[in-house]
């Protein structure tokens, strides 16, 4: 009993409440750091904005910088009670951390120099803060599953659209590339491959010979047919997934014999009556 | 036989053609009340056009009277006929009900005062009476159930969505942020992050230096995966829901033994024929 | 043998031809007549650009007088040799038979007239000589049964997206409509929110204020979902198709026992050797 | 031993090197072509801006003929080695080796003439490098199976998408033709339908009246329907090859049989063990 009664700055204890999230205060801190995260997010997006970031300057910078040296506290306690401070400084969720701090910092010295481009780039880095988020997701759901398992072939269908765009692109520059209608280059063409196959189409770039017009729309059509392959690629996986989330509940727990039939009510080879999960 | 003489004022009888649509003068009642609703709402829908509301303003207002008067009276009488009034007025149709006849009463007091914004705002409320439709709606259809059963993945996919958006935005305002193309704030890159992601493409904001095309090409790309999960998760449920269905027609009628072949003829222990259904 | 010998004019032989196609001649006359519809609405539709009309304006004159009597044969011939002329003239192909040489007659006869417009809209009906060629297409495909099959489903998954529509365009008429947006009115509002909600994104009418930006990024988030629906639907359709396609190949052909293993060999009734389809 | 100290140009040691990627030479040379022909394309996109084409022009010019003359020799080696050179020279790979340098040469004969067209269409076509990448691609992967697989079906949905924006295009001019609001002749018209049908939307080509919006919008709500059918074609046949790959792991590798349920562990003929493959 008395030993629990131990300094706060313990550095076991430490330990949990960060690191861990099965105690109590830990999930309290959890819930605190993620509200901070979200919240300095949607500072650091209004903050662009001219309208506000006139008015409320000063409440904007009070809030920052409240934000940073809660987020300071943080590093400076995980890398103090961490097991290995090197090995968590050099970890992914450790540089995170750090760079969700420099950039108030660097603009708060380098603001003598006013260079206001650095400042527009060091403050919108402070987005990614939102990389801190990861931490709270969990990991192997049916989609992330289902992705990775698909990624062999999107990779494969990925380089066939990046082949494709770059000929589309080309022959569109061959037609209409003398004109004025925007298709300036190859790049800007493969652009415009890239806007129309994907269906997204803004219009910023459009054919206007009528030979231009016709090659558009044979993409178009194409766009039809490529557009069904990533998902039918994924609909494929997340079915494979389903079957194997339901092939689980046809093993018996008891002696392990797999592959019963799916509304199976005892093993075939045990006896034990099959558990049903839905 | 007498017993059925009764006044038409009968509160049980009432409550039967309006909250039951077993009885032949329920049906036909609802099925008023439904063309009502949709003749109401085409009606605000074209009260709108400029056209129309100064040529038929006489015909509007008459129409549109007729109308609340009537939803007026089916709210009155709802409410005299319910076991529990303050349980139907506070219940969401009871609300819906009420609000589908307010601003018309409302927007009549206040012409006094020629607030025209508000006045338009109380017309436009007018078209929440389609939640009026809500009632009609048959329930568990295999669509909602399949929305229902994928709905804790769609709202993972959507955090999803919304963190990749924040990021490609902010890294679209850092790109092209400084010129006058458009991304004049991170909110307004992110709204283009989400224009271009989801394939719609207005082109009212678009990247014009090199890199921020390039940038946007890269989204278009990844946003044909990224669409590809959502359709994935919905198409492996509804082919879920569809064994489902399938598999409900290998249970035996008489002794409830499950899991037979798909194409059984007779229980395969108790011998019942098996009804087949398509 | 003599018997064969009869006259061309014969209304059975004639019959043969023009409606059945197992006769070598009865092919070769709808080849030709699937290439004279292909070619004439090819036709109608150069005829259309303004460059074309101008120069060859006599070409497209007698190719159209060539194309317009013989398809006036093929129907004074069909009429003659029916079984049953009121019954084929009130048929669907024979009213698009009849709707496929009329226009030009009544073009020749209203160009006393000068109306242009008239003559427009006449010259474009001619396209619907398209639907001749439905005649063509085999019926019963995986596609037609699949979508068949969710015609139900595909009704009432768009009857819920015209009320989203309906409400999502009167709540941006509520926030962008007094100003010079493009909302001027519901319906365009409605018009708006369909061009957005499928993806399209023309840009015409795009919101220029940012809750209306922020609504706007709401509703196209959500057409991700929602276009997942009807993808999902059509999907597992399909793959029901497929997997009933595969089924039929279970079936004993001998005695007709239903549900054997996909890969059985032999009947587990009556021992016929299984026939593999692929 | 000393029989592989044979000359370098010895003609069946070259063959290896050149069409058989087995050894580790060959693959080394393989791996050299690969970025040759990748940094070359690189090099013709970049040519085309006009920013870049004018600083560097002398680097460009020399790394172009770095690039034929690397593949000019690639190309006399293949010519010199193969076991029928004239079979080679007319095959896809010859006449794609063959095309990827003229342009080059041709290119510096046709100076003198001054055609800039020709010379612009001439560096394009260097482009077309890119069909040599295909050697390098592996066949037979899931996704062009379960492409092949739906080809007809997707065949046939064209020919029906065809169909259907030949109709609504000709509609459409019918309904806005008369009016500046870009509906100029039927063909415009298609190309229009194409681009809304498929989600594009550039808006380049909008309708303006209202008839014209509320038929584009009943376009829109189509398109949804449309679009799910080649996704859903897809998703099923790739549902269906995941099936056989799955199956494939259920045939026993001693005695042949197939069959077995999904998770066996044994061969129910033979005994033979099952081996797992994921």
């Amino acid at each position: 009993m008395e030993l629990k009664e131990i300094s706060f700055f313990d550095k076991e204890r430490l330990h949990k409440v960060l690191f861990e999230r099965h105690t109590p205060i830990g999930r309290l801190f959890e819930t605190t750091l993620l509200i901070a995260i979200i919240a300095s997010i949607i500072l650091v997006t209004l903050e662009s904005v001219k309208g506000f970031s006139g008015r409320c300057a000063l409440l904007f910078d009070l809030l920052e910088w409240t934000f940073t040296i809660l987020f300071t506290i943080e590093y400076g306690l995980r890398l103090y009670c961490a097991h290995n401070p090197i090995r968590y400084a050099t970890s992914f969720f450790g540089i995170i951390d750090l760079v969700s701090i420099l950039p108030t910092y660097i603009a708060a010295f380098v603001v003598g120099a006013h260079t206001f481009l650095i400042i527009r780039v060091l403050r919108v880095f402070r987005v990614f803060r939102l990389f801190k988020l990861i931490k709270y997701m969990r990991a192997g759901t049916t989609i992330t599953r289902a992705l990775e398992a698909s990624r062999e072939k999107i990779t494969v269908f990925l380089i066939f659209v990046l082949l494709m765009v770059t000929i589309i692109g080309s022959l569109m520059y061959m037609i209409e590339g003398g004109e004025d209608s925007g298709f300036t280059s190859i790049p800007r063409s493969i652009y415009w491959a890239i806007v129309t196959l994907t269906t997204v189409g803004y219009g910023d770039i459009a054919p206007s010979t009528p030979f231009g017009q016709f090659l558009a729309a044979a993409v178009m059509i194409l766009g039809y047919a490529v557009l069904a392959v990533p998902t039918g690629i994924v609909s494929a996986e997340m079915v494979l997934e389903n079957r194997k989330a339901a092939s689980e509940n046809t093993n018996c727990s008891r002696c392990g014999k797999e592959g019963h039939e799916e509304n199976s009510r005892y093993c075939n080879r045990c006896g034990e009556p099959m558990v049903k999960m839905v």
